[in-house]
C-alpha cells in the first residue's frame, strides 16, 4: 500500500544544474531520488512544485513522492537527511498527504526572493548566494517602479527565449523591494512564473535603482512585449525559491 | 610624512589560522599586509583591535596601519579590496586617524555574536558559519542563565589553558540570548575578553538550553574558578567579531 509524502526542502543551488537533471550534471531532484533509493532500494520519482535554474537556491521548495515502505514520516526525513550526506540539501519538514495532493498542480501561489548585496566590497560570507552590485541603488525608486508590473500582463519582455510556457500572460500578485542595510531584497508572489521572469524583472529594477532607467522606461519595456527590450537579466546567484502555498 | 589609517574589516574565518599568522598557516592580518605590499611596495604592519582564533569570523574587526604613500583613503580601500583578490576578506570602511589612535589600545568596548543553528537538518548555506545544534534549545532559559555571568567575575572556568592574559577577572557588560526562528544568537559585550571566553560561555549556555544544566550548575561552574568545571567549549564556526567602540 503506497503512501504519499510532502517534503519541504532547502538547498544551496551552487553545485547543481538546477532542480531537474540535465545532460551536463546533477539536479537537486536527482540527488534526493538517489538518497531515497539508498534506504528504500526503490526508484522513486520526486515531483517538485517548480523547477529552479542552475545556481538558483531554495529555502522552501516543496515536493512529493510515493513510498511503498512502511516507515514513520520522521524516520523517512531522518534517513533522507542522512543519505543526502554532503549535498547542501536539507529536508526541513515532512508530512503524509492524500493521493490527490500534487506538489506542482496543487500549488496556489509561489513566493521568490531575489537578494542583492549593494556595497563597494565583494561578498565574503555569501559569494554565489547574492548578486553583488557595487554602485549605490535607490530601493525606494525600485519599489515604486516595481508596482507597474503588479497585476495581469503580457510578460514577453521578461521571459527567456527558452521558456516553454504556452502563454506569456501572467498575474503578478505582489512585487516589493526593501532595503536592510546593504541588502536589497526583491519579493515576488504569483501563482506561476515564466522562465527567467524574476531575474529579468530584477535586472531591470536594478537599472531603475541606479538611475539609468526611469519608471517610464520600465513601462515601455513591458508594453513592448519584446525580449530585445529587456534591460538586463540578473544572475541566478541571488534568487531563492522561498515558499509555496497550497 | 606618514599617515595613519583605520579600517573596518569583514572576513570569513574558514580558510585562516585566525587573525595572526602562525607556523601552520596564513592569518587574516598577513593577507591584508600582503595586499598592502602589492600596491605600496612597503612592508607594513597591520594592528588589529583583537585577535580571533582559527575559523572565527568578523563583521566588524578594526585595524590600523601607517603609510608613507600619498593616496586618498578611498583609493587605498579600493586598492586593498582589489589586491585581496579571492581572499574572503573585505575592507568596508577606511578613514585617516591621528597618530595617537591605536586599534588595540584605544578600544573601549568589543562586541561579539555567537550564532547557533538549532534544527534537525544540517546547515546548507552556512556550513562552518554556524554551530549546528540539532536538539531543541530553550533560548529563554539560556538568556536567564546568562545574566549570572554579567558583571565583574573571575572567569577562570571559561578561559583556555593557553590564555595569555595576566588576570582572569573581566567585566561582562552585557550578555543576551535571542531566538529568531531556528537561529539562536548569543551577544556578548565587554572591554576585553579572555581566550575562548565566549565559546566556553556559549558551550555552557547550550547545556542550560538543552536542560542538561540548571542556572545553579552554571553558577557553580563560575564560582569553581576551575577550567575542569567547564561544561563544553563551543566550536569556532559560530563566532563573529561584530564591532569595536572607540
Amino acid at each position: 500500500m503506497s503512501k504519499r509524502y510532502k517534503i519541504l526542502i532547502e538547498y544551496d543551488g551552487r553545485p547543481y544544474v538546477g532542480w531537474q537533471r540535465q545532460i551536463n550534471g546533477v539536479g537537486v531532484q536527482g540527488a534526493i531520488e538517489t538518497a531515497i533509493k539508498k534506504f528504500t532500494g526503490s526508484d522513486v520519482t520526486v515531483i517538485g512544485s517548480g523547477r529552479t535554474d542552475t545556481g538558483v537556491h531554495a529555502c522552501g521548495q516543496v515536493a512529493h513522492f510515493d513510498l511503498n515502505k512502511d516507515m514513520q514520516p520522521e524516520k523517512i526525513m531522518g534517513a533522507l537527511n542522512f543519505h543526502l550526506g554532503d549535498n547542501p540539501i536539507s529536508i526541513l519538514h515532512i508530512e503524509e498527504v492524500s493521493e490527490d495532493f500534487n506538489a506542482r498542480f496543487s500549488a496556489k501561489q509561489r513566493h521568490y526572493t531575489y537578494k542583492i548585496l549593494n556595497r563597494h566590497a565583494e561578498p565574503t560570507f555569501n559569494l554565489g548566494l547574492v548578486w553583488h552590485v557595487y554602485h549605490p541603488l535607490d530601493a525606494v525608486l525600485m519599489h515604486e517602479a516595481a508596482q507597474i508590473l503588479v497585476g495581469t500582463h503580457d510578460f514577453t519582455t521578461f521571459r527567456s527565449v527558452h521558456c516553454q510556457s504556452k502563454n506569456p500572460i501572467k498575474t503578478m500578485d505582489a512585487l516589493s523591494v526593501e532595503r536592510r542595510g546593504n541588502d536589497i531584497w526583491v519579493h515576488a508572489s504569483a501563482k506561476s512564473f515564466l522562465h527567467h521572469q524574476i531575474r529579468s524583472i530584477t535586472g531591470c529594477l536594478k537599472l531603475v535603482g541606479a538611475g539609468r532607467w526611469t519608471s517610464e522606461d520600465l513601462k515601455a519595456a513591458l508594453y513592448a512585449k519584446d525580449r530585445a527590450e529587456l534591460g538586463f537579466n540578473a544572475p541566478p546567484d541571488g534568487l531563492y525559491f522561498m515558499k509555496v502555498d497550497y
